[in-house]
C-alpha cells in the first residue's frame, strides 16, 4: 500500500502538534506528511511575546518549543516561507507559494489539516501602518517593537486596546520605562470580564501608574517627523505616543476556507465536530486559533484565540489523522492574565453572555484573602459568582487580586465541566494550610455566598 | 413556648462554628446556647501554630479568630476553663466542671454539639513528659514552645514524627537557627504520600540541612541536667536534643462519647450521618476533630483532624440544629502543606488505600514545570497521578514541588469530587498564560499520561 499524504496548512501549535503525533502514531512508510508555513518560525508561543518584550524572557529562541530543523528531523517536509493560497476540495489538493522565489505549485492530500491561526484586527485608519506602530501576533512582530524600543528614546507609550494582550503590552513598556496610556471602547478594560470587575482591574492599573483611558474610539494614528507616529487620535482627545502597540484582538483567518466554501461560524472561525473534522468534511481537520470551539456552558461556538486550545485541537487531530481516536469536547472559557503584579482570571459566562443564551442568574461578590489572613503575604482577592436561579448551577466565576489570585478559577473550571451546582461546590473539600488558604477558600466563600442566595432568590 | 437549649462541648473551630450558626438563625428568646471549653481560648487556628512558631506570625491573638468575649457578646452563654466530665444521653444533662473551682453541676440540653477535638498521640516513653518536650496543639503548647527557644540557647532539635506538623516544625525550628533531626518511624517521611513521592520530601528536605531519619521507632527521650531533654533514642541511635518536638499525629477526643455508648468508628472518632446527627440519635450533633468523615473514593469513614472541614462542620450543624437544613457530604482527602519552599499536597487514595478498597489501578508520575519553561520562576513539580483500571476514574492526586505546586490539587480534588475519568480530565479547560503554567498545565500532563496508559493496560 502507498503511504498517505497528509497536508498541514500553518506551522505553530495546532499544525505542528497535529502533524507531531501523527507522526508518532504513523512512520514515514505509511504516513508522508507535508507541512506548509508561512514565516521563518514553528511551534512557538505567541503568548509570551508580551514578556519577551518585558525582559523577563531574554531569549527569543526560549518562545520556540520546536524549530523547523527539529520537526524535519522527525520525518515532516516542513515546507518553510511557503504559503498556501488555494484549496481544491474536489480536486484534494492545495496551491502552494514559495514566498522567496515567487514559485508557484499545487500539491495533493489523502488527509488536510488547516492551522491557519488568526490575524490581528488592523483597522483602516489613517497612519496606522506607520512606522513607530506595531503589532504583537508574531514573534517578528516582537522583535520589530523590541528594535523599535531600543531605537527610541522616547516617554510615552499608547496601547490601543486593553484585552489580554493590552494589558500584558502595558505591564511591558512600563517596565521599559515608559509613561503608558491604554485607549480602549468599551465602559471598562478586560471585556472579558463582567465591568464591574473590569473596574477592579482599571483601578489597580491606576494605582501602578497606567493612565486607562475607557470609551474612547481611536480616529487615527497622528503621525510627526518622518511620518512615524507620534499621537493617537479619539474623537475626544490626542495623546502623544513616541510608540503604538496594537492589542485590539485578532479574527480567524479563514479567507482559504471561507473560498473553498467550508463551514464558517459567526465568527468567522471554521466550524469542526467533536473529532475536530470540519463539518461535512471527512478528510479535512481545523484546529487552533482559526477554529470556533463549543463553549460547554452557553451551547453555542465561540472563537478563543489560546495556546493551550491549539495545543490540544493538535493532538486531537493527530490522533485522529493517524487513525487513534480523541476528541475535543469544547472549552467553559477560562483565562488567566497579569497586569505587574494583579492577577485577572475568568471562567464560564458574563452576566451579558448568560442573558444572550436565556439564562436567568444570580451574582455574588466575595472579598477574601489568598492566604489565612494572619499569614505573611495574605492578599485580598476578590471572587465574583454566578449561578442559574431555581438550578443553582454554576455559570461563571471571575477573580481579581494579586499573587494566588489567577489560578484558583481552575476550581471552577473544573465545576463548570462538571456542571456543579453552587451548594455542591459549598461542599467541595479544597487544600487548606494557613499558607495556602484561609480556612474557607476564597472560592468557597463566594460558592456559600451564591448557594445562600439562590435559596432564597425565589 | 420556652426556648430550647442547645448545649456545645468544645469552643474551637467546630462548636463555636455551630453555634454561631444557629444564633444567627434563632436569637435567644428561642434558642439559648451554652458552650463549654476546657482551655482559654476559643476559635482558634491550631493549624497556624508552626508558624507562630516560626516567627511568621508574630502574635497569638492573630490566630485566634474570636474571642470568648466576641462570642458572649453574641449572645452565647460561654463558659471557659470548664471541662464536661460526663454525658447523661437518656436524662439530656451533661456534668460540667470548673477547672479552677472545682465545682461540678449537671446541666440540661434539648440539643447537643459534641466538638471535643483531638488529642496529640503521645506514647508513655520514658522522658516523654520531661521539660524540653513539647506538642504544638494548642496555643498554650505553643506558648511554652516560644518559652523554651527564648530560654534555650540550644543547637539540636529533633522532631518525632514527619507528617504535617513534624515537616512544619521542622521547618519553624530551622528558623530559630537550629540543626534539625526529624526521626520517623515510616520508610519515607509525609506518609500520607506513596513513599516514591515521599521520596522526593525526603530529598528536598535534605537539600534543606534538615536530617531525615526514617525507620526509627523512639524508645526514650533522654533527659540530662535539671531532668531536662537531652536526646531522642530509637533502637539503632540517640539523637541530641536540645528541645523535642512531638508531631506524631492525634485521635479523636471521644472519651465522653464512648462513655455514654455513642457509635464509633475504626478511629475512635464519632459516626455522624450527612447532616454531621450522630447515628441513632436525633437530639445530638457532632464535629470537627472528633468525628471520623465519610470518604467518597473509598466509601469509608476515616478521621482527618483538620479546620477547614472543623469550620465546615460548624456551619452545617449550627444550620441543621437552628431550623435550617444543611449536609456536608463527605471529604475527597485533600491536604497542602510546605516545609520551607517545598510545596507537597495530596488528595484522594494512596496506592495502599486503593489495594485496601479492593480497588485495581494505573499510576503515573509526570515531571512538569509551575510556568511556562521560559518564564522567570518556572519550578519543577512532580506530579503522580493514580486511575481504576477499566473505568479510568480518577483516584488520587499527589504532588511535590516548589511555588505554584501545592494549591493545583484543587483541580483533582473537584474531578475526584465530580467522578471524573483521567480521559476526561485531559480534556479540561485550565488556565494558562505564560506566568501560570505550561501551555499543558501539569495536572493535565498527568492526566493525558494516565489516560493513555488505562487505555493500554488492559
Amino acid at each position: 500500500m502507498a503511504a498517505e499524504r497528509m497536508v498541514v496548512v500553518g506551522g505553530d501549535a495546532a499544525g505542528m502538534a497535529a502533524a507531531s503525533q501523527a507522526r508518532r502514531l504513523k512512520g514515514p512508510d505509511r504516513l508522508e506528511i507535508v507541512a506548509f508555513e508561512r514565516t521563518g518560525f514553528t511551534s512557538y508561543s505567541a503568548c509570551g511575546i508580551p514578556y519577551w518584550v518585558a525582559g523577563d524572557v531574554s531569549d527569543r529562541d526560549a518562545l520556540v518549543a520546536r524549530t523547523p530543523h527539529e520537526h524535519a528531523e522527525r520525518g515532516i517536509d516542513l515546507r518553510m516561507r511557503t504559503e498556501v493560497t488555494e484549496l481544491d476540495v474536489a480536486g484534494r489538493r492545495v496551491r502552494a507559494r514559495e514566498l522567496e522565489t515567487g514559485r508557484e505549485y499545487w500539491t495533493g492530500y489523502d488527509k488536510l489539516v488547516l492551522a491557519t491561526g488568526a490575524s490581528p484586527l488592523r483597522p483602516p485608519l489613517p497612519g496606522i501602518d506607520a512606522p513607530g506602530v506595531h503589532g504583537v501576533q508574531t514573534l517578528d512582530d516582537g522583535q520589530a517593537l523590541l528594535d523599535t524600543l531600543a531605537r527610541t528614546k522616547g516617554r510615552h507609550a499608547v496601547v490601543v486596546g486593553a484585552g489580554y494582550i493590552g494589558v500584558e503590552m502595558a505591564e511591558a513598556l512600563v517596565r521599559h520605562g515608559y509613561e503608558v496610556t491604554v485607549v480602549h471602547r468599551d465602559e471598562q478594560p478586560m471585556s472579558t470580564l463582567d465591568p464591574d470587575m473590569g473596574r477592579l482591574v482599571h483601578e489597580a492599573m491606576t494605582g501602578m501608574g497606567i493612565t486607562v483611558v475607557g470609551g474612547q474610539a481611536v480616529t487615527e494614528i497622528r503621525t510627526g517627523e518622518g511620518g512615524r507616529a507620534c499621537a493617537v487620535v479619539t474623537r475626544d482627545a490626542a495623546y502623544p505616543a513616541d510608540v503604538v502597540v496594537l492589542g485590539i484582538g485578532v479574527r480567524p483567518r479563514t479567507g482559504l476556507a471561507r473560498a473553498a466554501g467550508l463551514p464558517l461560524g459567526d465568527s468567522g472561525g471554521l466550524l469542526t465536530d467533536l473529532s475536530m473534522r470540519v463539518r461535512g468534511y471527512e478528510e479535512i481537520w481545523a484546529g487552533g486559533d482559526c477554529v470556533e470551539v463549543l463553549d460547554l456552558v452557553s451551547g453555542r461556538t465561540r472563537h478563543i484565540a489560546l495556546g493551550t486550545h491549539a495545543n490540544k485541537h493538535g493532538q486531537v487531530i493527530g490522533a485522529n489523522a493517524g487513525g487513534d481516536y480523541a476528541t475535543f469536547p469544547g472549552v467553559v472559557g477560562t483565562a488567566v492574565s497579569k497586569v505587574c503584579d494583579l492577577e485577572i482570571a475568568r471562567t464560564g459566562l458574563r452576566e451579558k453572555d448568560a442573558h444572550a443564551v436565556g439564562l436567568r442568574f444570580e451574582t455574588v461578590t466575595a472579598q477574601s484573602t489568598s492566604r489565612a489572613g494572619y499569614y505573611p503575604g495574605a492578599e485580598p482577592m476578590t471572587v465574583k459568582m454566578t449561578a442559574e436561579r431555581r438550578t443553582g448551577r454554576l455559570l461563571g466565576v471571575q477573580i481579581v487580586g494579586r499573587e494566588g489570585a489567577g489560578k484558583r478559577v481552575d476550581v471552577a473550571a473544573v465545576a463548570l465541566t462538571a456542571g456543579m451546582t453552587v451548594e455542591q461546590m459549598n461542599a467541595l473539600d479544597l487544600g487548606y494550610a494557613p499558607p495556602f488558604s484561609p480556612v474557607w477558600d476564597p472560592v468557597l466563600v463566594a460558592a456559600r455566598k451564591a448557594a445562600k442566595q439562590i435559596r432564597t432568590a425565589d
